[in-house]
Order: structure tokens, then C-alpha cells, then sequence
């Protein structure tokens, strides 16, 4: 196995993840590096769940307030949520065990905007840092960290943490040594500078990560893969939305509002998103580019085309074949990808600035345009807002995608009132459906209404929506948003009850 | 009277309200200036008013689509509303005749972010201008126009109006030449550039406004005050609010989480923040600066004390006492005032970077920290969003204040689910009302919970708040946001039957 650690002060402090598990105490604030469940650490975790359940079956309290990027993996969400090792989480998340576990009310879980969790860290709002746990590729003879497969938020964890483990996975390619930039220049207000980032593709910082050695309390060498999604192929309804999304765009060029390169892309995760980004392909759209947040296999796949010229996102999740494409062509791809920290990635001035399209999924949108990219039935978490919310408020057009019903019709995904509200009215310009596409830019609340039941709401529940809509344009006291708040809910309430939406 | 006008053949151009009204015919879309009830033209909606009267009268079809910076006056919402003479309108307003006729669904209106109205415009997603009425100052020699008390969206409305009508009002002071700031560095993406401010004060612009003399049509002389309101001095309610907010802004100085100048304040209007802006007077903070939309008479008072030494706004905004103290005054206030386009002082890239300590007021908040702004019981408007979500999203700090009931306690403004969400859980980082603070930085929703209503609730709802929650706690089907969807709303519904929250 090849050499991954050159600076002797952090050979030193080899160990196993056993030892360095041992070195994190109850109530410790734990920050860990780890987006959309690619750059986690593998190991440390896993040891520390061993730790933590042998402390619950001595009697004793052992339950730590968890940091991470985003997402990770069943290594890591997964094992400390089963041991009750979490008793508070942040930002985003997707593992089952973890998710079911805050839906009981085991766990405390805060859902924040991805690109503003470094700050409030910088920010003193999240509380101190006590230990954080990064996987890095490699480690420079200066000590200078070669980053994983995600950067996250692993700068501010670095820089905030008191303590620093770090884990070597040799299993990351080589190969990503160079792809990463990572921004040294933020400060707090009020002396922060502009971002001098005017392209997706630009290189503002350095492509390592800086971390004190003395701080370095334990080096952990891995050997373990990501967790790799397989993406099933687009099915039917994921094609029939990314083609209303690929044929607005051609009625927004030819109007003169959107050029032939669009402009920067964002693209959440997920089947639907990949389907979007194969629709550009098979659209011969060429020459785009992407500020994003995750590099999926979809992109990849654009970027391998030449339909995507640039990418630049906070982390590479890919399928067990695309990690091997990307491995076979990673010259190709570094002078291509560039991964940043999530601050950058999601970053208001530079969302705004490049004027990004932001194309995400949800759970539900109401006829007024408001979106619930989070909650089922407005009470239990599914993975948290992500950073749908820093592109679809600063960028230059919000786009929510979703299938018309869930759970074989028996929910519609267009209902009277969102049942939690992540993007307000004010933040939402188009939602698509399979059914077609609701532009809502420039209209009322009532011209929305009628727009979203009458393009994507599904055909059976479109009676229904518009009966609502009716009655509450004559019943509702105000007109504005007409509404009869006895009955706005009662679509959520009934499938508490029966299982289904409809009566 | 002083000449205002200087460019022969915008002289040239000067003709009655009434003939200039002329030009305008139903269907257009008219922009106008306007901001917080200063700088809006004061005498062609008033003519053209008439002249809609007169068209309906002989069973004509006469309405407008209207934009503005953000609320005028009666002169203009209301005399327009009054004769139906309003099809749509967008972004804030505050006229009671106005709003009355889109509370009963006679006129469409769309609620946004005040930092985005011009972008969406320049996007081309707003339609078409076809005519931008704007009042300034005066009218330099070689045609650039000497901003009047607001800039709101002037530079956009004069930059994209196929025909410009130019007002130009003989009151209003002639020392505001050299106050204003128009940046002209904006673009369309993918050409951004960097926005070069990164102090409040900081000028990176020019003090006048640009137009095509060609495409002025007319041009108006005016003789009008702005619409001045007068402040009611604090009552206790407001004072108590504000101490909380001053002994808060203290702790944070304490915890080493922010300067004894604390951060670029953004307050909204109103008298709870008139109330705070004196409380940080007599909390003797000093060295502050400001960068909001609206210069009231409180803040003008820290100006004149020295408490705030320099304030960015895009608007004037003051009783008659305080335009006779500016007007006393003038030299003294241009060199620390500084207004600008509302896409600058709201801009989500400088707010993000200068690190906003966003102050507003809100109709409610429920007790997992979302807020309404805007809706009366879900469906009714008020004013509209403002720039509160351009500030509470990107800043540094989001504060949402109100007194904890209204209707003299028939309506408790915390509740279980707001009626209508302009402010998510994610955006929300303090709550205040006369009852206390609520820090919900860091905080789960269900540890929110719990310091809302202890914090803020009028002590005769928390015995009902907390019943919800804990009965929430219990029956939820998910347990991270509990709710009982069949009761979430019913406070609301409770008030519109019996006209009061309370069982």
C-alpha cells in the first residue's frame, strides 16, 4: 500500500481508531467531515460506537452533539444514533436509523441552511468545538492535509476544533491531490472582503487543508469506500419532468432571458435530479456549467460528454461505476471539478453573483407556491433542507421538482397548504410535476393557484384542489390567500388517518 | 422658487400633471418611485386618477399593472386603488385603500423581497415597463437627476421604462445633492463582477441618477411633502422590548460574540424599532453604524448623539420635526447618511458580508421559530415582506420583534403554527417580546418550544401553549416538530368566528 502520511510528527501519532476513539468524552461536541455520504470518517466513529455502548451496558451516560457536512453513512449516523450516542445533531441527514430516532424524540436535531453552518460556528453560535473528525486522502510532508472525496465543512473544523483526529482513507484516489480549493479568506464581519469568485471554475484558494499538528491528537489510517449510491436509470415520471424543465429553458432562451449556456447549474440529489441532468444531455444543450453542491453520477456523465464544461460543487457522491469512470479519467476530470468548502459552495454572494439555477426536489408544494422540502406531514423529519434553501432564495431561478402523488397516489404532492414550510412563497419560481411546469415569476398568489393545480397538480386530485381554491375564494375572510384554515391541514390529517389524502 | 431644472430640453419637456397623465392608457405597466411613504410622485397618479375615473365613467376599461419601490402614499396607492385603477401591484404597500381592495380580491398583488424586485426586472421576469414615473430633486445641466428623499428602484425603473416622466418637487431639500450613491456596477450574469463596499459608509457609485433624455415624455413640477408620519413616543410595551434586545446585545458583547460596536444595524419601520434604536441610545452604545432601508426620526436622533456615525439606507423616512432637524441640519447628515438603490442596501451579497444585525417586526411567530410577517389569520395582507427576508436570511443575526398579544390580548402572537410563513425556522435566530427573549440560535425545534413561550408568550397563553405542546409531545405522529394538525391552526380559526385566540 502506498505511503498516505509524509510529515513524521503525524506518523507519530499513528494509532488505531480504537485508541483515538478513547480520547472523546461524554456531552463532547464532535465535528466531522462528511457530505452526501462521501469524506466521512470510517473508522473512528465505528470504534467510538463500540466505546459508547460499552458505557450504556456500565450505566453510565454517554451521548456526544454531532457535527457533520451533511449526510453520511450508516459507519457513522447510523452506528452512534443505534448505541444512543447522539443526543444532538446538525445540518443535514439521511440514515435511517438516525432519521427514525429523531422522529421518536430521541434525538435533537437542527435543520440549518448548509452554507451558513460554518459561520454560525465562526459565529460562536454553535457552541465550542471539541473535537473534530476529518478523513483526509493523504497527509504532505508539511503537514498540510490532502482532502477526501468532500470538503464540507472540514476547513472550520479544522481551524475551530480543540482537538484533531484525523483519518487516512488510502483507499481515496491519489488522484484527487489537486482538485480541491480551499478559500482561506474569510473572515468575520466587519472585516470580511469580497470573494473574488466571478466564474464557476475559479480557483480563489489552496488545494490543501491547513491544520496545526500540535492540535493533532490522533492519525487513524482506513481503508474503507464511501457509501456509494447505485441510481436506478430515470424512470418514466422523472423523464417527463426533466423534459418540462429542459423545454422551459428552450422557451427561456428563445425568449431572450436565458442564453444557450444557461447559467450555472445547482442540482440537488437524487433520481429526479440525475433524470434533469440526462434530459440536458439528450437536449444537446452544451457548454454549461455547474455550481452545485454535489457531483453526482449525472453530472459526471455531462462532464464526460463535454455538455458540462465546469463543475464546481463541495463533494463527489457517486455510484461504485462512476467512482471507477472517475478513477480511469481523473486528469480529465480534475482540470474540470473543482470541490470547495460548502461555505463556498453555497455561498449567498456567489449564488447571487454567478446567478445560479437551482433545481431541487421536495416533499410538497401548496397552490400558493410555498414548499416543504423536509417535514411528512409537517412533524417528522425526512433529511433537512440542505441547501436548497442558499440557491433557491440568492440565485436567479428557483425550480422545485417532485412527482405529482407519492405512496401510489395516495398522497398528492400539491396540496391546499404545505404542512411545513422550508421556501417560503417569496422563494419559489417554478415547480414541475410530471404533469407539466407552474411558472409562477411575476404572479399572485391566486393567478398561482390556479397555474400549479391546473399544470401540475395530478388529475385526480386537481377536482379536488380546485374545489378547495373555490370555496375559499368565497369563504376565506381575506382574499389575498384565500384559505379555509379549518380545512387547509385536513388533506395531511386524513392520511394520518386513513393512509390517503382523498377522501 | 429655486429652479430645479437645468437641461434645456428637459425644460422643454415640462407640462401639467394632466397632460403628462395623458400618455399613460390602460393596460401598461407603470414603475414608480417611492419608498416607505417618501420620494414617490406626488401629482400624475393623482391626475391620472381622475383621468380612469372619467374613462370608467363612460364604461371604459382602465387599470395598471404598478410597481414601486416599496409603500407610497395616499396620493398614489390610495388614489388609484380608490378608482380601480390598479390590476396588479407589486412589491410592499401600506395603504389602507390599497390594501383593502386586495384583501377583497379586487387587485392582484405580489408580496417580494424588496432586494430583488429590480433583478427580476432586468431578468425580464417582471414584464415589459412601459412607463417609469419618478420624482427627484432636481435635474442637473447635462440631464442626470438629483435623487429625491428615496432611490428605491429608481436606476432601474429609468435604466429599462420604455417612457420616463420625471416629477421634480421643489421641497424636498435641496441639500440632498451629494447624498445619494448609485452604483452603476451591476450586470446581468454570468458578468458579475465583486460589489466593491465593504463598509456601510463606503461610496462606490455616483450621487445622481442616469436617464436618456429621449425617452422622457414629461416632465412635472411639484410642490409636495412626502408623507410624513408623525412617531408616538415609545409606549412601555416597545420599551420593554427594546431593553431586551440592548441587555441581549450586551450579554453577546460579553461573551466575546460581538464588538461594543456591535455590527451594521438593519431596523424596520415602526415604532417598536424607533423604541429600540432609543434604547441603544440610552444603553450608551456608541461607534455604531447602520445599513437598512429606512432612516426614521429614531435613527436620526442617534445620528445627531452620535451613536450611530454612519447609516446606508435607501430612504428618508420622517415626521415633520425630523425634515425640519434634517433640513437644519443638512451638511451635518450628508456626511454620514448615504442612500442608495434598494438593491444595494438590501443586497443579499453586502448583507451577507457586512454582517447585518437584521431588527423587525412580525404579526407572530409560532413556537418552533417560524414567523409570519405578513398575514392577518393566513389570508388577509398587510404590508408585505420588505427587505426583512433579505436581511434575516443573510445577516449576521436575524431579530424578529413583537408585543407578545394584540387586539388588547384578544389575539396572542405567539401560537402553536403561524397562519402564513415568510420566515422559516431556518431564518430565525431571536424572538422578542415585552415578556423576554427568546435565543433560539443552536436550538432543536422542540428546545425552541419551550423558550418561546416561556420566554415570550403573554403569561395567559402559556398555560395554553404549553398544553398544545406537551399534548403535541405525546399524540405527534413525528416527534421532531410535534403538532396536532387538526389543532394547529385553531387559534386562528377560533379568532375569526369569536374575534378572540381564547377558548
Amino acid at each position: 500500500m502506498e505511503k498516505r502520511i509524509h510529515h513524521p510528527y503525524l506518523v507519530s501519532k499513528v494509532m488505531s481508531a480504537e485508541q483515538a476513539a478513547t480520547q472523546i468524552r461524554p456531552g463532547m461536541t464532535v465535528a466531522m467531515s462528511g457530505f452526501t455520504g462521501a469524506g466521512y470518517p470510517k473508522a473512528v466513529p465505528l470504534a467510538l460506537a463500540v466505546q459508547i455502548e460499552a458505557a450504556h451496558a456500565l450505566g453510565e451516560k454517554f451521548a456526544l452533539r454531532t457535527l457533520t457536512g451533511a449526510s453520511t453513512a450508516p459507519e457513522l449516523d447510523g452506528a452512534l444514533a443505534k448505541v444512543r450516542g447522539i443526543e444532538f445533531r446538525l445540518p443535514y441527514q439521511s440514515d435511517p436509523e438516525l432519521r427514525a430516532r429523531i422522529n421518536r424524540g430521541e434525538i435533537e436535531y437542527m435543520d440549518m441552511h448548509l452554507g451558513q453552518v460554518a459561520q454560525y460556528t465562526w459565529f460562536g453560535f454553535l457552541g465550542r468545538l471539541d473535537v473534530a473528525i476529518i478523513e483526509v486522502a493523504g497527509i504532505l510532508p508539511d503537514g498540510r492535509l490532502i482532502p477526501s472525496t468532500s470538503v464540507g465543512n472540514n476547513k472550520t473544523w479544522l481551524d475551530l476544533a480543540d482537538k484533531v483526529i484525523i483519518e487516512v482513507n488510502s483507499v481515496q484516489p491519489a488522484g484527487l491531490d489537486g482538485m480541491h480549493d480551499v478559500y482561506y479568506g474569510t473572515a468575520l464581519p466587519p472585516d470580511r472582503e469580497p470573494i473574488p469568485l466571478v466564474r464557476p471554475g475559479d480557483r480563489i484558494g489552496e488545494p490543501y487543508l491547513r491544520v496545526d499538528p500540535a492540535k493533532v491528537i490522533a492519525v487513524v489510517e482506513t481503508q474503507g469506500p464511501d457509501r456509494l449510491s447505485r441510481f436506478s436509470p430515470p424512470d418514466e415520471t422523472s423523464i417527463r419532468i426533466a423534459n418540462h424543465l429542459v423545454e422551459f429553458f428552450r422557451h427561456e432562451i428563445a425568449m431572450g432571458r436565458l442564453a444557450q449556456q444557461l447559467l450555472p447549474l445547482q442540482s440537488g440529489v437524487g433520481n429526479i435530479a440525475n433524470a434533469v441532468l440526462s434530459g440536458l444531455r439528450d437536449g444537446r444543450f452544451q457548454g454549461l456549467t455547474a455550481f452545485t453542491e454535489v457531483i453526482q453520477d449525472g453530472m459526471l456523465d455531462l462532464i464526460r460528454t463535454g455538455t458540462i464544461l465546469t463543475a464546481s460543487a463541495t463533494a463527489l457522491s457517486l455510484s461504485p461505476e462512476g467512482v471507477e469512470e472517475f478513477g480511469r479519467n481523473i486528469e480529465f476530470y480534475r482540470s474540470r471539478i473543482v470541490l470547495r468548502p460548502q461555505e463556498i459552495s453555497n455561498h449567498a454572494e456567489l449564488v447571487r453573483r454567478l446567478g445560479c439555477i437551482a433545481i431541487n426536489g421536495m416533499v410538497e408544494a401548496d397552490i400558493y407556491g410555498n414548499v416543504n422540502s423536509t417535514h411528512v406531514a409537517g412533524t417528522s423529519i425526512i433529511n433537512g433542507i440542505g441547501g436548497s434553501g442558499d440557491f433557491a432564495r440568492n440565485g436567479f431561478l428557483s425550480c422545485f421538482v417532485t412527482p405529482s402523488t407519492a405512496k401510489n397516489g395516495a398522497i398528492s404532492c400539491i396540496v391546499p397548504m404545505v404542512s411545513h414550510v422550508d421556501h417560503t412563497e417569496h422563494d419559489v419560481a417554478v415547480v414541475v410535476t410530471e404533469h407539466g411546469l407552474a411558472d409562477l415569476r411575476g404572479l399572485s398568489p391566486k393567478q398561482r393557484a390556479r397555474v400549479v393545480i391546473d399544470n401540475c397538480a395530478h388529475p385526480d386530485y386537481r377536482p379536488l384542489l380546485h374545489d378547495y381554491f373555490e370555496r375559499a375564494l368565497r369563504n376565506s375572510p381575506g382574499k389575498h390567500t384565500p384559505h379555509l384554515l379549518g380545512e387547509a391541514l385536513s388533506w395531511h390529517e386524513r392520511f394520518i388517518e386513513t393512509g390517503r389524502m382523498r377522501p
